[in-house]
């Protein structure tokens, strides 16, 4: 099962794929999806959508996962983060595919053992599990652990390292 | 200029298209675009952002205005609400179009004089300035509201009573 995972930003959406084959979690790529700052809140959403779509097109997921969003501190950046979420949906859907979606916690502990675990800690792991030689920028890091949260949970084993090559990409 | 107003949801998005021509404002079209309650998020956001298309193709709008969404009483539906909005602006900026955004209490103002109108009177005001014989349902009345705003304060003048046919559209 090809599984893509995303971390849907208004300015940088990171994505990473992932395949999980019988208990074993292979890498496939990651990279991250930008739109230059000084264009509109609509340019950029409609830009980083076209690039999403071209993702998901190339790369064939059966699946994709996604962090859920709360207002927490600032209510202001959860709602960029909602409507970033909902321009991912929107495409995921239009594409015909499911998202699953899981707490922040429950990525942390699926990846690191503690949902509690800090960025470094969780980056770290993500790159250990899937065998990654250079760390990719943070939200294609956190793009893949979501991924791997779903390919740990809906078949629970222990991941075996599988290096790949790192792709970088941007609209 | 023909403006398209949205109120984007993540179950029903209301419509309201109008022309402004000279400081008068004619209503064109306006309805809903809808997805059933029993899918999931992601598959009804894809198809309300599949009718959206069509209504922007279909109605060539030359700038949309959406309301502002704040994160008040209930951080749950705000999230919801914001999740649409992306979804919606995606697609504005897809079709190349800008998006005029406006703070509820200046849509109120706008259309009834007071930023602290209730529902109901905005309402009737949206009815009584493009002249609707039957009110629309809430939601593209609400479309329609901050259409209107767009037509009044981009050119301020006292809007004509120019009736026309009430469209309803689902997907």
């Amino acid at each position: 099962m090809r599984i893509l995972g995303l971390d849907p930003g208004s300015r940088v959406c990171g994505y990473g794929v992932i395949d999980e084959v019988a208990g074993e979690l292979r890498y496939v790529e990651c990279g991250i999806l930008t739109a230059p700052e000084h264009r509109t809140m609509e340019q950029r959403l409609g830009e980083i959508a076209c690039g999403l779509r071209e993702v998901i097109a190339e790369l064939g997921p059966a699946v994709v996962a996604v962090e859920d969003v709360f207002v927490q501190h600032n209510p202001r950046s959860a709602l960029a983060l909602a409507q970033a979420r909902g321009m991912a949906l929107a495409v995921i859907g239009l594409a015909g595919l499911a998202v699953a979606s899981y707490p922040p916690a429950t990525v942390k502990k699926a990846v690191s053992g503690s949902g509690k675990a800090e960025k470094a800690q969780v980056a770290r792991m993500v790159q250990a599990l899937i065998g990654l030689k250079t760390l990719p920028r943070a939200d294609a890091t956190d793009a893949l652990a979501v991924a791997i949260t779903h390919g740990q949970l809906v078949r629970p084993t222990s991941a075996r390292i599988v290096p790949a090559v790192l792709r970088a990409r941007a609209t």
